[in-house]
Parts: C-alpha cells; sequence; structure tokens
C-alpha cells in the first residue's frame, strides 16, 4: 500500500509515525510545503521572545529522524493538485521548480492552516507579519530584533494576538493590539475576557477593543495602522485573526468542505470521497455540543485525529471522539481556561441554560499565597447537564480545567459533578475544589 | 423537629448547616467535645511549623457564629451514651462534670474518629503526642516551642507521619520517622513512595522502614524509643499510625459497624437504627471500586456526606455518590497523589488488572522549567477499564490527579481517557496530557 501525506505537521506525521508502527510494509510519502516538519506551533509565541531560544527545540522530529523510521519526507514540496479519480496528486518541488505526478491508494490531506491575511490597501508593504508556520516564526523573530523596531501593532486579541503581545512586553516593546471586537478572547464571555483586558493593560499593552484596520500606511514599510478610530504610528505589524484551512488547491474538486474550505470529514477522519482521509487544521471536528461540525484548529485533535487515520488504514478499530472546546492560555501571570460552551455559544446553539459565576481560592483560604479563581459555569436548565465552565486565576486553573472538561464529556449533572471524590490538601485545594463550590451553586 | 448532632466538626456542622438553610423551624443542637467546631483539621500539620500561625485561622466558624445561624453549639459537652429506643441522649458537660439527658427526633453521629495510641510500656510518658484534634495541635505546638526539644520521633509514615515530618523539618528539628512497614505511605505502591522516601531523605529526615515500636524509655518524659532495630534517643514523640472512629459510647448497642467500629451506613447515611443517621469520620462510606464499604476518614467525604443527611432530613432526593480513594499531599517541593485503586489494592480486591509505569513531562519540553511527572496506571484486562492512578512530581501532579478521578468515577478505558479533549498550552502541558501519554502505552 503506496500513502501520500499532504503536510507534516501535528496530523499529517502523527498518521505517518504510527501508520508506520503497525504496519511495516506501508510505503509513505510526505510532500511538505515548508522547510519543517512535526514541530511545536503553539510554542512560536514564546520563541519570539527567547524564552524558548532556538527554533530546533520545537522541533520534534527532523526529516532525516523519519527517514530512518522508513517514511519519506519532502519538504519544500507543494502539492497543487489531485486527481481524485486516477489517485494521483501533483507535486512542485519548490526549490527545482519542476512538476511531477505521484500516485496513492491511500491520501491523507493534513496541509494544516494558514493565517488569514486582511486584504487591505498597503498590505503589501515590507513589515507586516504573520505567525502560522516556523517560517513565519523566523522571519518575524529576525524582524523584532532590528533595534528600530520598538513599537509593535498586534492585529486581532485571540489566543495567538494575546500570546504574542505578553512576549513582545516581555522584549521590552511598546505593544498596541487592537481588536474589532469588544472584547479579548472572543470565544470567551465578556465578563471573563474582561480579566485578561484588565491584566494585558496592567502590563502597558495599548488595547484598543470596537477597532476595525481600515488600511496601512508606508513608503516601503509600514509606518502607520489606519483603523477606524484613529492611525496608529507603528515599526511593525503582526497580524493575528485567525487561520483558513490549506485547501486552495482543491477548490474545483468533490471534496465536501464546510464554508470556511475546511475538509468534512466523519468521525473515522473519511472525506466524501473514498480512500482520501483528512485531519488537523484543514479538517472539520465533531463537536459534541453542537449540532454542526466545527472548526477547531488545534495540535491536541490533529495528534488524536491523526492518529484515528492511521488506525483505519491498518484495520484497527478506533474513531474520533469529538471536541468539546477546551483550551487553555496563558495572559502574564494568569491561566485562563476553557470547556465547552461559554454563554453566548449556548445561546447561539439554543440551549435552555443558565449560568452561575463564583469566586473561589485555589486552595485552603488558611493556606498561604492563596489566589482567587473566578469561574462561570453555562449549565442546561432542567437537567442541570454542565456545559461549560470558563476559569481566570493566578494559579491551579490550567489543570483543574481538565476535571471539568472530561466531566461535560461524559454528561456529568451539577450534582454529579459536586459529589465526586476529588482529592484535597490544604496547599492545594480547599476541602470543596473551587468548580465543586461552584456547581454547589447550582440548584435543581 | 428536634435534630441532635454528636460532634461538630465537617460532617456534623456541614449537615447541621445545611439543615437549618432548608427548614427554619427545626431546632438543632450540637454537642462537641472539644473546645472548637468547624476547624480545619488537614490545616493542622501547616499550623505546627508557623506556616499557619494562629489556630484561629483553621476555623471556619465558631460556636457563636454558629448560635446566629440557630445551630446550638454545646462545646465541652461530650455525649456518654445513646437510648435509641426512648431517642434519648446522655450528655457529659465536661466542665461542670454534670450528665443530662436529652431527647431527639433525629440523631446525627458525626463524632468523629481519634488518634490511636500504641499501648506500649512507657506510653503514659510526657511528651508523647498525638495530633487528631486542633487540642492535639495546641498542646504539641507548646511543647515543640521549648527549646530542649530538638529531636523529635514520627512513629507512622502516612499522610500525617510524612507532613509532620515535612513541617518538623522546616522548624529545624531532627526529625527520626519509625514506620512498621516496608514503605512510607502505605496506600500507595513502593515504587512509587519511593519518591517520597528519597525526598524525606534527602531533606535530613532520619528514615526508618521496617521498624516496629517496642515500647518508650524515660524517667519523667520520654528520652527513648525502643524498636525491633534499635532504640533512639528523642526529645519528644509524635504517634501518627492512624486514627479510630469515636464510637466507643456506642459499643453495647445495635448499631451495625465495621470491623474497626466505623458505624455502618447506607448511600442515604442511614444507620441501621431508625431516625439515626451517620457520616464523616466515625463512619463507613461506599467504596465505587471495592466490594466492603470502606472506612475512608477525609474531610471531602465528611462535607459531602453531611450534605446527604440534611437533605434526607428536609425531603430532597440525595444520596451519597461513594469514593474512589482520591487524596493528594504535599511533601517538600513533591506533589504526590492517587486516585482509585493501587496496584496491590487490586491485587486485593481479586480485579483481572495490569500496570503502566510512564515518566512524561509536565509542561511542553521545549518551554522552560518542566518537571518530571512519574505515573503509574493501574487497568483492568480485557476491558482496559482505568482502575487507579499515582502521580508524583514537582508541578501539575495535585490538580491533574482529579481528571483521572472523574474518568475513574464514570468507569472510563484507557482508550476513553485517550481520546478525551483535554486543554493544552506549552507552559502548562505537553501536547498529549501526561495522563494521556500514559493512557497511551494501554492497548486494548
Amino acid at each position: 500500500m503506496k500513502v501520500i501525506v499532504i503536510g507534516g505537521v501535528a496530523a499529517g506525521m502523527s498518521a505517518a509515525s504510527k501508520l508506520k508502527r503497525s504496519m511495516a510494509d506501508v510505503t509513505v510519502h510526505v510532500y511538505e510545503k515548508s522547510s519543517d516538519v512535526s514541530y511545536g506551533a503553539c510554542g512560536m509565541p514564546y520563541y519570539l521572545s527567547d524564552v524558548i531560544e532556538k527554533d530546533d527545540s520545537l522541533i520534534a522530529r527532523t526529516p532525516e529522524q523519519f527517514k530512518e523510521r522508513g517514511i519519506d519526507v519532502f519538504t519544500k514540496h507543494e502539492v497543487t493538485g489531485v486527481d481524485f479519480n486516477n489517485k494521483t496528486v501533483t507535486v512542485k518541488n519548490l526549490t527545482t521548480e519542476e512538476h511531477f505526478n505521484a500516485s496513492y491508494d491511500k491520501l491523507l490531506i493534513t496541509s494544516v492552516a494558514s493565517a488569514i491575511r486582511l486584504p487591505v490597501q498597503g498590505s503589501d508593504l515590507l513589515g507586516i507579519h504573520v505567525l502560522s508556520s516556523l517560517d513565519d516564526a523566523r522571519a518575524l523573530k529576525d524582524a523584532l530584533a532590528q533595534k528600530t523596531v520598538q513599537t509593535v501593532s498586534v492585529i486581532g486579541a485571540g489566543y495567538i494576538g494575546v500570546e504574542v503581545a505578553e512576549n513582545l512586553v516581555e522584549m521590552g516593546k511598546n505593544v498596541q493590539l487592537i481588536e474589532m471586537q469588544d472584547q479579548v478572547l472572543p470565544p470567551y464571555d465578556s465578563d471573563m475576557s474582561a480579566h485578561v483586558e484588565k491584566r494585558l493593560k496592567d502590563n502597558g499593552v495599548d488595547l484598543h477593543l470596537n477597532t476595525t484596520l481600515k488600511h496601512y500606511e508606508g513608503t516601503h514599510g509600514v509606518s502607520k495602522v489606519v483603523t477606524d478610530h484613529g492611525s496608529f504610528e507603528t515599526d511593525l505589524v503582526i497580524e493575528a485573526i485567525g487561520v483558513r484551512p490549506n485547501t486552495a488547491f482543491l477548490k474545483d474538486s468533490d471534496l465536501t468542505m464546510l464554508k470556511n474550505g475546511a475538509i468534512h470529514v466523519n468521525n473515522k477522519q473519511e472525506t466524501s470521497i473514498p480512500d482520501v482521509y483528512s485531519a488537523g487544521d484543514c479538517a472539520s471536528v465533531p463537536h459534541l455540543l453542537k449540532d454542526a461540525p466545527a472548526y477547531v484548529p488545534l495540535g491536541t485533535h490533529a495528534n488524536k485525529a491523526g492518529r484515528v487515520i492511521a488506525a483505519q488504514l491498518s484495520g484497527e478499530a478506533a474513531h474520533f471522539h469529538g471536541v468539546v472546546g477546551s483550551n487553555v492560555l496563558k495572559a502574564f501571570d494568569l491561566e485562563v481556561a476553557k470547556t465547552g460552551l461559554s454563554e453566548k455559544e449556548a445561546a447561539h446553539e439554543n440551549y435552555d441554560y443558565d449560568v452561575v459565576n463564583v469566586k473561589a481560592a485555589n486552595q485552603a483560604g488558611y493556606y498561604p499565597g492563596a489566589t482567587p479563581i473566578y469561574m462561570k459555569i453555562v449549565f442546561e436548565n432542567k437537567t442541570c447537564k454542565l456545559l461549560g465552565a470558563q476559569m481566570v486565576g493566578k494559579q491551579g486553573v490550567s489543570a483543574r480545567i481538565n476535571t471539568m472538561a472530561t466531566a461535560i464529556q461524559r454528561g456529568m449533572t451539577a450534582s454529579e459533578f459536586s459529589n465526586l471524590d476529588l482529592a484535597y490538601a490544604p496547599p492545594f485545594s480547599p476541602v470543596w475544589d473551587p468548580l465543586q463550590i461552584a456547581t454547589n451553586q447550582i440548584k435543581c
């Protein structure tokens, strides 16, 4: 069996590795457009500020290491088209500019996603960066190293925007963070994201909410960001407004896709075309709390979905279990985490829901160093089924969210959660875990 | 309705408080043998070393504060007998030494537990302490403050023994920790407790395993601990070998009890006698992974079980959901946690089980400051159902154990756990959570 993998980051290399472990005689060819495979993209904001000094720290395995495992990786090779009837792909060697065709028995489309660029006037000026590949990160790090770059404008205050802003502050840059919506971290409810907004401002970030980019100005390089609420002098711009699946090369095919171009897959990672699988940031995921398939481009899902493909191809029973939207990020000294639905998401999905907002200490109140955790729990009326949790605090948030994530994935009610036997000791928790203090407030 | 509560710590006061909130017209009388109600007993080891400076920091509410809520608390009042037929209790006022009878409609026995004393020769010498009530803690703290007390022998290396040893080291004492078994923390498997043994020794604790106390020597105060493996000079002794339910005053009654004197209750906290409920460190708990009712004297269970009694009395549907043996403790710079069954417990319960031992970093390997977590997962063969987890590490253990605790309580398999959508960011976790790295090793 010959397997072609388009794109060699999380899902693609996770699938290739597990497949090769399961089936020694399979031929696996991976075509990767960029210079790198198998790297930790989520670490890139910290690479900018030298919290992580070297780019190769982010690389889990090199093409050579995959070769030793019997996987042929071709970097700087872009797949430009697929003939699904004849089961061939057209590949462009980006170094030689030569094209060639390659045939497959099974095709894995794991072509990830790229940063969305804003199609405004001046967007071709020098000094406007994005951060979605390791090549992007290297270019951005080089640019930030220039002494003339003192003021940096970050467009978009989602996860990446906030993480990048923090790392720019660490580097001593002046940071302007510009967000179109009325809050940072749009997946969160605004009463929870307000904690992060305060922390950004406390750390000197010049935060502009409700502010839409109009265009860029500059002669050679960008020097001004023009918005609907004023203009900002700048030495460099980082656009962090989201990502779009790298599926443009498939746009004339019969593959079923979501509106944004994500490839629709079932829970076996099968696409709408036989022998073609997809996973990772270019594919949909089933969301356990939403009716429609979702687009949630995260490395955790990509790794799991990649393994599902390998299992399918090697005849193991396996399926993707779905997501609930769990995430966590560091925002200066805060841990910020969410699982399940926010209040606005619950409303959008037409749940009959209610919420509780609860503040509780991360450890026994009498134990020195206790800090508050702010929690918002969304639950279904009548059943008291837990639908979502958002948490913000200095300590004890990041791992705690996963207790709630597990409960939500198992369909637990507030009362069932309150009755869980959770571990307790004064340095780590009050006698009722903060999450149980919150669920105790829910009466059903 | 008149309710008498025997013992005013976690279960008793939790029941009384919730009952009074639910039913304004109920009369609640609490008789408490010691001077204090409603205190955080788990904080006492840290009170010894001034990590927690004042005893009143440990007191959640005073008798006066309960009085304001309509609950009559009588401290220094010991219940010496119960006439279940006539529904009366005999109470001794320990200040006046007077006895009186009081009648009840419903009786709550929440008389907690006391430290087991070793009945060896010399056990009546001065300077031999235990740590199960706040009065014990005050006396011990006073004794430790004496300059002559330099070398302290702790008998028993369970949770309390280890926590006390750490706090004695913090105080600059020479600590001898003497344990009869071949490991510290007997509920853990010895390959896991070995990490704690190393940390105790690294911090100067003179640890003696496989060592059984024979007797004490001394003239007025204790000055020598004599064991089957030598004698140890000492200035003070702390016995920490476990607790026994305070149910001796009921020993001639028809109440069904476990062998150790814990009152047997069903999942409504009902005893074998009508209108008599029990909860907390004097009662049994259902264990979700064991056939027989268990004795697990922890504040978390006491608080939950107390609320179940209050719910029963006020006509709400509620029951105790059972325990799985979740616990966590700090041992110097280590977090040590367990949920479900250890390997030896699984063997004892006749499970067809296997284990995986896995070491994984607490955060992305490339993010600075990553430290290892050592994990041992016990699972059922054939079904791959998760039965237990033990974890030791410097960071990320205490809250993570609760993700596994939730999974075990919901009967999840290793594969289901591996597929959970858990939150990930490089400062907090590898892309696969350490627990998922472990469950990924389990093949079913």
